[in-house]
């Protein structure tokens, strides 16, 4: 049993960060960093491949490339990035395509769920005239269209076919530092409970029939997260101050099932319905959406 | 040779308009008219019951229902118009359904074609829950997606098996009189070439397999029907003047066909690409958007 | 000293909660409650009379009514709540007034920001026809003007003379429970340091020359509380768990010199640049915003 | 009189259009035209310099100077409008300032009459911070502030004593072919009864009391100038056809007052409130609007 399993993130790096740590290893799970424009853009690429791997990190088969810049949050940053993520994009598609549909999930009504939509805005869609490229739409969530999210898109396979499906979609995240500094690609698709939203059913290449690209962007913190960490933080804190050390051992000592059981004592409903954002949120949507969008652009026609 | 036939309008009205004047009936084509609410809201039902009638007409068999009503611009009408609405949304559904797709056709960035996605915003989505009612979405215009809207529908179809579509869509009128003060019903569907935005194959029972009923709401006058009705109106006005009468009379003797090249002369590509709209277009598409989905809210549900 | 002035609140109830706990009662502070409109809604009367009072609650003195109520957050209790703030305004503003400028402050274009600006929009001016009645104007915030809001508002007094002023703006509150159930009124204007924004001068009657009412509604809670709120929380359970009670007990005994440091080591500046909000943070503002100019609109023209 | 005075242009080249056919000159009236960036963009600098050329062209002295480019209509044309726009904008700001102010106006609610708000929200603000450069805002227009727009002006300019005004306003044109294609800068202010809006008194150098610069984008024709083109283009049509001849040549012989006449019988009320503007009008003030705010970043910064 993995403890961090208890806090939801749905970023590959924050689930190995917990697994990881003081320099073990995972069998079947391969991790490679590089520093790119400059040291401007990290980028990780993890892969998960075997089953052993996947059942350690909770986390489909398959690979993860991981973007952190903190060129994202800015303006003058997003010709970059989006060259970058072009590339990475590029790499996790099929090698032959003639068209291919991108989907923007998520509620555009909502800020913090609105990424996805506002990506599919600034896509440059060709498919019907050139018989080739781009095609793509917003199907917006249950509570707006009444229908499971994977059905319209299925649907919409069926009568189009496309060669691979690229989901947009806002993530959750464990740590604040995600906010607006990463980006996730991943060839595993998304699978249910993942999301701001929480709003569908799988949506990978065995669901669907075709590749399925997914780009993921935190945007959220659970209000449960920062409970977490104030609760941790709280515990180095004691073991750092001399007079303090006895409590806070004591404290450190907790059993992981003690631990969440305290932890569970803080979370009221009402915390669990809220959520942690920058509270320039639209900036920052903004900006990440003219990121991604580029990216894609660039990838499937340059 | 029908010359209003050079002139596109969307309406049933403006169709037939042209065609009885001076108590002229057409075969195959029955009208019935009525005030309902204090006399506040006029009601015109055609039907075109035969295929002479339909090529007379220029438009496919079937019922249209027209609702014409001053209030329909106001916040204080939307009560009133939904609720007439509602009758006559039920009127032209099928007697017995589960569950019912709506659409909204359009473009939600631009003001004048936004109606349909506006409406669908604000109807009540119940299908995956209750296991009937209301499903819904707004697919975006060819434009934005890159496929054919129809493509999109059939595969939504195909997957959420409704057993009726709603599909609520702008128009063109001929008339300014028509704007923000008409709704069209009819279960004929939408043929292509249609709309304000020209965007989409045919959307009909024959087409889609289920039933259809489409509501159309005029939002825009093409700016080559100002041309047209001006001329008209010159020609009018010089009749009645004595001056002027042998000029007025010279004019109005033209064939239709010289009437048609003096317009096509006055009408330069620019002219064509624009449009007449009230200043507060906004606004109106506002108003009519919450009075169309007040009524498809109440004709399911109550 | 007191340990509440640690963490910021815009509402004097968090002000006082902390204060009066165990039944002790404050000096020149005067409180009411009530319940109405069959006990939905709940109303706080505050009045700080005297100066001790006011270095006490570290608020001016003056007159404060909460508004509490489940129903804000639902479109059906737009009526009911825009009713009851309409009583509590007219209570609020002088007797005799022919001209009331109404100032929504905030960031249009920030969502946790917007309530100000979005009540502006939906107020129904008539002062410049009718000699009498609302004007007003969302002046937007420094990083949007380049000016000082308390400038714009200032200059635009000098030219309108307008009786007395109503300021709308988006609030912080300590808990989570406030977020989207509260609505506080208050004579004593808007001081520095306060809302959402923390963007202005103090907006007064003493530095504007008329009488202030401002109207605030808790939008977010500042990231900072979750973790104060964390640390309490870890105290109290410890405390009643037999095995740690002495763990807790001696974390308890801290001086508020050093929870208050160890709190701060908690806040990194990132963590203090987020905010919790409900992830429907938009439709909250949206149903707010309604009800505040509803009552507002009520209050004047009724 | 002057028969182009009939029809409202906000535009000194329509003005001037009407009256220099056919190489006349008007005394008292300067004109200059080059082209520039490659004949991509064509300036044209009029100055009325007399009294008699003021009278003649019913518009006050000064300076107007007009860009027209098809480039504006386009995304990738805004660099190079902008650096256009700028260089022409700091020839008609004083030589010296420190502060100046820039208004929005119109209403940003409704797109046709929205550049203005645009326009302020992506301007550069600094003034506050650092003492010089712009501050600015959008203070909405009567109908949703109840005040004179030049009233908010004023005070905002008592307050925060700035050298000089930038106003931006949407236009009505009387061609089509200015929709879209035309910018038009002068120093003479803007006068009431102009705009899309009509929304404003006089804001010129006399009754701010500081340099007024004016910049202004047509965004729509007034469906009045249809009517009257159509009228113009029938005459010339019935001309320029032999057997027609003599009736067009009747007509041609109406004097200015028959004419006018004429054409106000074919204007209803309903005619006068709706507008012509492109379909796409939310893109052009999208792409517009950021050509116009980078130009005056530009100016003011570079």
């Amino acid at each position: 049993m993995n403890e961090y399993h208890n806090i939801e993130t749905d970023l590959i790096l924050e689930v190995s960060e917990g697994l990881t740590k003081n320099g073990k290893t995972l069998e079947g799970v391969y991790f490679k960093e590089e520093k790119i424009e400059n040291g401007r853009v990290h980028v990780t690429d993890v892969e998960i491949r075997t089953e052993l791997g996947a059942r350690q990190m909770g986390k489909p088969k398959g690979k993860y490339i991981t973007l952190e810049s903190g060129l994202l949050k800015e303006n003058c940053g997003i010709d970059v990035c989006a060259e970058t993520l072009s590339k990475y994009i590029k790499k996790l598609l099929p090698h032959k395509w003639n068209r291919i549909l991108a989907v923007g999930l998520g509620n555009r009504e909502l800020t913090v769920d609105s990424l996805g939509p506002k990506v599919i805005d600034n896509l440059f869609m060709t498919y019907q005239d050139m018989e080739e490229g781009l095609c793509g739409l917003a199907p917006g969530v249950m509570a707006q269209t009444g229908m499971e999210t994977a059905d319209i898109i299925k649907g919409v396979i069926d009568q189009t076919k496309p060669d691979a499906v690229i989901v947009i979609d806002a993530l959750a995240a464990r740590s604040i530092h995600r906010l607006g500094t990463t980006i996730q690609l991943t060839n595993t698709g998304i699978t249910p409970g993942s999301g701001v939203g929480n709003h569908r059913n799988s949506l990978t290449e065995s669901s669907l029939g075709i590749p399925v690209l997914a780009i993921g962007v935190p945007m959220i913190v659970r209000t449960s997260t920062i409970v977490y960490d104030t609760f941790s933080s709280i515990i180095e804190i004691l073991q750092s101050k001399h007079t303090l050390r006895e409590t806070g051992k004591r404290i450190s000592e907790f059993t992981v099932q003690e631990k969440y059981e305290l932890i569970q004592e803080l979370l009221t409903p009402e915390v669990g319905n809220l959520c942690v954002t920058p509270k320039d949120i639209d900036e920052l949507v903004f900006y990440i959406g003219k990121t991604v969008s580029r990216g894609i652009n660039k990838a499937v026609y340059e």
